[in-house]
């Protein structure tokens, strides 16, 4: 073997084939590696020779964290922007002033190649650090064609670069340029046009952001469609703002994901259960908004699988770290934690078409993470989420390799 | 020079005598560090010789944090606990069943010296590694004269070993223990006979929890007159589930601050802000219970100084990072950058009634922290807030020495 990590006191399979439960919690076992794939799964006392050895005494396992909601491709800050809204400046006044999502897509369009790739990297390297294995990234700060297909390509690089198991996401339809600003309809032509057939060589998903003061459910569902015709599998900013029927949309034509969901309704979750459709909840963006919670019991009792991810961006939600999001979801949103733990696992990969991904068996990769809790708490699933930031990753390893 | 901090991108004093206003930002500066103390700010062309340097290339550095409220000294765990509420378990039946507070009480009272002061180090060593340098320490979860004692010991034991500068709280009016349940002012008159008159020889502050379902104004004004007699400074933890008057009573009798204040009136406001009360705000506890957000306009109008603590307990706020909570108390209680890294360094300190921590300044304490913003962020005082965990300290010294 080339890598063993011996006496795991608790391991989170999330695998609910073992019988051991939802999060398939096993214990005092050992998880043996070869070739970049779990080769072994037993007790500790039976564990195979190898190469290497992490001693997990006193932690859990769990499979390396999916965070499968980001935009971490951006250059510029919006820091000086925080701090003006929160001294109570206009956030009208601020855009008229060029700020906003506007500033960020400036900057990104004005940075190099380089500058992109390595303020990318050094974003995966903290949340790898933090036990993310597997991350989606849209663009959307590019709205040519040029920048958003540097962007998929950065962010391509930078996954491979940090040792990260990537999928991206073409988002041309982010947001409305300036140039573009008068004539919405010319835009989204334009991404018809213009972008998305240099975006989907790529991209693996097609995304947009429908919503009150972004695009119609017309528009998002002509784009989706396209980008269905170009290959790409579908997903959705819905329901965030205002409630539109963009989610029961999306779920019709098969969307993987609706990603926000604070103002769904009842007929967007039957849809979404009738469709298999994976809700994607995203806590830093209800926090940073103050936006209300979604309807997370409605949800569950409609069978919508509940993911979770951090939604990494500059301005709604300024956060990196999915176990913080996975307490929030538990705190603001009112999930379980073990669904809450499924949620940055399993059910996000299986919102990436990454059915291997999140959970922990024998022959599927080995991505997974060694989770000291905080002071004084048992090596217990709950430990993990109950304190805000208070997981302490000692070890992130993707594809058999110890990338943190 | 013992030590001394190179190329200092931007340093916050938090001195508001330099004439760099509020946050005192001074830009390419250094720090020199004599025998525990600041011997020299100035600019880094003109940095004396130093036995030891440390390079802040890119960095930011503040006054070590102040994390002016928490329960830090607890044993057993609540994990459980926050597992079945967020299952649907009625809160009232945990505490039947022995949960809740007393959970902890029960654990605290049965854990050894040793095994209590192991889990303080643990915990405050993490707080270290974050940047705090100055901790408040309540006792609480003893409620018994001996586990009081041993509470408030422990802390400062614990505080030494990590090279923190303490100051300790009793708290035996935290809640009325299980044996006392029956007879509440019988536990009051043993709060002001037995607990008070040994525990003070161990602490620096008295505080009380006055509140629905805690003790009555009355009950908390007489612990705090004995309090006060017995040669501690006053605190109080007030108007959290309920409005009661607590923080004018308290603030009439010449508190050093009041803590939490989600239910605070306009009367309340106008007795702190008269009688020059520390207000202090509690994030971790507003988020985790869903408190609505404490008045902080009026406050800020009233000119009442306004101090940021993670509250660190087992319960009501299972988090341990001050930066964590100076973010939430920007986004979710609408103070401003400024007023929260303030509120976790001189204001704090203030709160503490140690005038010379939480600023940096010459012959001051040379505690500080060295903190790289976040990717792709200048060295600027927003950044450093603006995401949610973001900061990223980099060494932490204490009258110093680096500790971590």
């Amino acid at each position: 073997m080339d890598l063993c990590i011996r006496a795991i006191e608790t391991l989170l399979t999330m695998d609910d084939t073992s019988g051991a439960g939802r999060l398939g919690v096993r214990r005092g076992v050992a998880v043996a590696v070869r070739d970049g794939r779990v080769a072994w799964i037993g007790p500790d006392a039976e564990a195979p020779a190898a190469d290497n050895e992490i001693d997990a005494s006193g932690c859990l396992v769990l499979p390396g964290l999916v965070d499968c909601h980001t935009h971490a491709v951006w250059a510029g800050s919006r820091a000086g922007e925080f701090e003006q809204r929160l001294a109570g400046a206009d956030y009208t006044a601020i855009l008229e002033a060029g700020g906003g999502i506007l500033s960020t897509v400036r900057a990104t369009r004005s940075a190099s190649d380089q500058r992109l790739r390595t303020l990318a990297v050094e974003r995966l390297r903290a949340m790898a650090a933090r036990g993310t294995t597997t991350v989606e990234v849209k663009s959307g700060y590019g709205l040519d064609p040029e920048t958003e297909v540097r962007i998929l390509r950065v962010a391509r690089e930078a996954a491979a670069e940090v040792g990260l198991t990537v999928r991206t996401t073409f988002l041309g339809a982010h947001a409305v340029p300036a140039e573009w600003r008068p004539d919405r309809a010319g835009y989204v032509a334009h991404v018809l046009a213009d972008q998305l057939p240099l975006a989907a060589a790529h991209a693996d998903f097609v995304d947009v952001y429908v919503d009150r003061g972004a695009f119609t459910v017309e528009e998002g569902e002509t784009i989706l469609r396209a980008g269905a015709a170009a290959g790409l599998d579908l997903r959705i900013h819905a329901e965030q703002v205002a409630h539109t029927g963009a989610a029961a949309m999306a779920a019709r034509l098969g969307a993987l994901s609706c990603d926000h969901l604070e103002q769904l309704d009842a007929e967007g979750i039957e849809a979404m259960a009738r469709h298999g459709t994976i809700a994607v909840l995203l806590p830093g963006a209800m926090l940073y908004l103050k936006d209300p919670p979604p309807p997370v019991a409605a949800l569950r009792e409609a069978g919508v699988p509940l993911a979770v991810a951090t939604d990494l961006n500059p301005g709604s939600s300024p956060v990196g770290d999915l176990w913080t999001c996975a307490t929030l979801a538990c705190v603001t949103m009112g999930l379980t934690v073990e669904e809450a733990l499924l949620g940055v696992t399993a059910v996000a990969a299986d919102a990436l078409a990454l059915p291997q991904h999140g959970r922990l068996r024998e022959g599927g990769p080995a991505d997974l993470v060694v989770v000291r809790p905080p002071p004084g708490e048992q090596a217990h699933a709950a430990a993990l989420v109950q304190f805000l930031g208070g997981a302490q990753p000692v070890a992130t390893i993707a594809r058999g390799v110890q990338i943190a």
